[in-house]
């Protein structure tokens, strides 16, 4: 059975389970004190050409969001997100569990407009009931986003420059960093993202890592403690070296790039062939994941001989589908799945 | 100075008054288990004709919304509300404080619409992803909305079914319940509300009363040891006493609904001068709150005459105002007020 | 049937009563804004000889430890009290459930003692795992303690001391507090506490009014947004006037300290005759609060003419009881009452 | 530089990463529905001997025991444990940022006594106040505990019985399981924790694991959509095949206890060597970890050869610390180390 269900699928990247099973009887520090956690910090502030970043990993995209939006807002605050934001659609009220509300804005193709978040923190000040109100504390975005879209480098600059009007950090999701990084439309890099935003998260999981998200917060604005935090939130690692020896291995030799636009490139293949095959597309996303409007009785005939996502209900007769590749994609299995189309 | 600026700007009816200074020196037990909160329960449920009725007093409304909520809501659960409900937009966000998250659906004049609440439960159920989502563990709604209007009895009974056969609770705000069942037009009772809806409370801070919200479980489904819940929630008075009296004279000779009444006449007469001298109504009320698009010029001028809320920006040159008539409306004020126009 | 259960079990001192019909038809804004909070502010202020004092008048106790304990603490923190202390043991977990850890100490006589504070605070700092650990936030202690006992100025002060050298507040519950101040052998004043606490409440509840609780930041230390937060926690009370216009008339003409000597002088009459006659104290309360060993066959047949409360069982055979006299105690009562003894 | 610091500063055992290798590429459902997280379940249920225990893989050991708890606490209950146990001590508040207390009762030598427990659950509901209180909803224990002494089975069995009475489960924290299960003097088995415990964990991470710990419900007594809370509590990993290939290989051929034994046999010949040499135990732990108390020279001295862990202030000129072996720990090294007392 062909596989495109997902991009987290298969295990990780062979160089980085060979630099687990290298260092695995080294006597290391715990909870992220080791030498190859501290090596992957220097190696991913020296990617973001960022010297300040505070660095640290923990084990998945949820809990990352959890815990880096409760340790930023204040009590009064929440974080704004765009209507279709992984937090407020897929994370079983994993910020709210929190205390934290999510101020829901409309989206573009899963972007958040920086006009729209312009008027919304205008707005609110207006709103001379404001005080009975929930603050806005943060914005979160996603990059790439829920539907693979990407911002491009001015949208992001301008999304900066009205949080940091209003005094709000902007924090970026990345669990699919790499497949937005390495798309070849984009102009956004790395240190784009670093001077944007106040804080974000460079994923692994996704991106050929057996776990493993990392944290950088960009402008000396780490939460105080924020040791204690990830303790307190169930989400600090005994053995650190875990997602530090694996981030050690993909900041080596620009890997998590490579993974990246292996993924894309995939992708590349696999969308012309539904372009060709005149198939629609729900929407158009430049990454790694495919959202394809198919008929139910199609759907139902290709499910027999290819793994895929259901998105969402289209209407009755249609349903939106997600194909996703991956670092872990073979170009057999594109071609293979190009031929059933 | 004429007050139109809410309904809860004066104390409380005489006859409240006069019962607290009455029973003043009685010694009765704490936490809401003295003789007068008894009669006032069982007062309650003789109006609600609910003989099984459990209640409970508490001090004002988005306490009440969030221990109620709290309370009824299993862990992986969160609450539908209309975009416009209260407890989504002028809470503080209290609901979530709790850990639990609102689901937004779309109003219709600040009502839930039965046909979008089935889709959207219909909806959940259908996605695959839902184990990844927050469950809707209950339905709220407020009687007048926050816009002032009134659902239908055939509408309070089809969400009823709806929240019926997805098994969740249908909870009603009532905080200004009694100017709702006051109004004319309406053929929704009290029996009514406590026929359809699982729990509700009857609202007294802005019907009369000092402060006190009534919690009504009408189908044997109080929470367990529902006043540790409100006592962890800081919610529990240790002079039950103040509420007690308070609803007991509420419900003496139908006080409630004749106050009610009196808002509602006191609107009606505003409401026809508003319409005489040709103002723009922002959404038709037919409760005690009119809500009017007022020219900005013309909004200040009124200002320096007569109080009355800001709601919200209308355009850049118009401001929607609210002018609240209550129990306290003296029909000179009103007289005064429309002389103004 | 006597009553000695509890200092709630009337309504409100008569004054204040008064005041709240003679001001009932005034059109007052809400949530606290109106002028008899801001008079009662002010008057609070000069009887704490503290022009900086910042007033807010909430519902209840637990309320006001929830909020205040919540708003005070940083994240990764928790609040250190005496291991009887009422958030620790009555108050139904109220400030876990707002996320925190109640650090416990040892007590003596439901006092936290200065010594066992500056170890504890001592101790933590020195612990190599601290990191992985609550840290100290702030300090809670009642005044009367949760045994009626009372703090001397100097252990205040020493107290205070402690909490300075760690920056941590100093947060005073005063549930009891007029009977505190008003005990003839005290040397504490309301301006000592308003010097040594960072924060304290006046309790009105148990010392003459229908409900209410003066939370008083006497650093300049109020919370950002305290309003907001109270709304978050259901503790704002859309007539801020009910326990505005009480406060007042509370601190007019030095009543809250006369109803405090009432009580106190009850009290006295009431301890001299369970010495007089030979009953075990369970501890020396110099307060309201008299807490005696009654043999289980005693306490039967005393419960048959007078209400007092449970405390704890002493031993199989014998019972620790509370009897409590207040502002509301009359002396014919006293008297009645040691007759039966 | 020799390190008995602790027993998570390896990797993993050889066989768990030779099946990471050998699994890598195969493409499996996330999430934890994978064949190996299967294979693994199947395999823990067979050495409980529990047919119907159910099993979820978890990432780390205060994420497991925030999310077990906080999932089968009522809302208005907390969580009994020893005055020592992990949770109350050095989980940095995990617990009550659920929102829920942790009630602390005496321990000797770091176990949870029955006597203790059965009188403390006595008490509560004999107390006339406890409605006002945090009603006991579950038990906590740890096996070993913190200071790595074992319950016997006698012990267990009563805990196990009074809990039953009561009606709350019996919850035990086995982050170091393997220890104390391969012990000789022992004798209690896993299919006897099965038996007398409602819920548990069996550790990983501190036995042989990268990153796991295993947590078993034996009486048909999952919480009601568990996975939906492992989502919300950011404790479900995308890549479920992590901890269940791990398991899965922990699980054959009687791995687990193998790695235990290895432990064991390393702390008895360290142990006999501190006994021989006239160290002073702190407590006589029969698993481990070894708590010796040391002159302070003494430790400064031997820290500049030998890597221990603090653990507390024994007094002003005395420490005690800690010495662990593990899984990983090498005969030669711990020569090495008795050659330097």
């Amino acid at each position: 059975m062909l596989s495109f269900v997902n991009d987290y699928s298969e295990g990780a990247h062979e160089k980085l389970l060979q630099r687990l099973v290298e260092t695995n009887r080294e006597s290391l520090d715990g909870y992220g004190a080791d030498r190859y956690s501290e090596s992957a910090k220097q190696k991913i502030r020296a990617a973001c050409a960022c010297d300040r970043a505070d660095v640290y990993f923990l084990a998945g995209g949820t809990q990352t969001n959890q815990v880096v939006i409760d340790a930023l807002l204040d009590k009064y605050e929440g974080v704004v997100a765009a209507s279709t934001g992984h937090i407020h659609t897929h994370e079983a009220g994993a910020v709210e569990h929190t205390g934290h509300k999510i101020l829901e804005i409309p989206h573009k193709e899963g972007k958040l407009i920086p006009d729209a978040l312009e008027k919304y923190l205008k707005a609110f000040y207006q709103d001379e009931n404001h005080e009975h109100m929930v603050f806005p504390g943060m914005v979160y975005i996603s990059h790439p986003t829920e539907y693979g879209t990407l911002y491009t480098k001015q949208e992001l600059q301008r999304l900066s420059e009205i949080c940091g009007e209003y005094a709000v950090p902007l924090y970026m999701d990345g669990a699919r960093l790499g497949y937005g990084l390495a798309c070849p439309d984009t102009d956004v890099t790395l240190p784009d993202v670093a001077e944007y935003c106040d804080v974000f998260y460079i994923g692994g999981t996704k991106v050929g890592a057996l776990c493993g998200e990392a944290v950088v917060f960009t402008k000396e604005n780490t939460p105080r403690h924020f040791v204690n935090l990830l303790k307190k939130h169930g989400a600090l690692l005994a053995k650190g070296r875990l997602p530090g020896i694996q981030f050690d291995a993909l900041f080596t030799d620009g890997l998590y790039l490579e993974l990246g636009r292996h993924a894309i490139r995939m992708a590349g293949i696999l969308r012309k062939a539904f372009e060709e095959k005149g198939y629609t597309f729900y929407i158009q996303s430049p990454t790694n994941q495919l959202f394809i409007v198919l008929e139910n009785g199609q759907m139902e005939r290709l499910k027999e001989k290819v793994r895929f996502s259901f998105w969402e209900k289209y209407d009755d007769g249609h349903t939106v589908v997600r194909f996703a590749t991956s670092w872990a994609t073979e170009e057999r299995a594109v071609r293979e799945l190009t031929a059933l189309l």
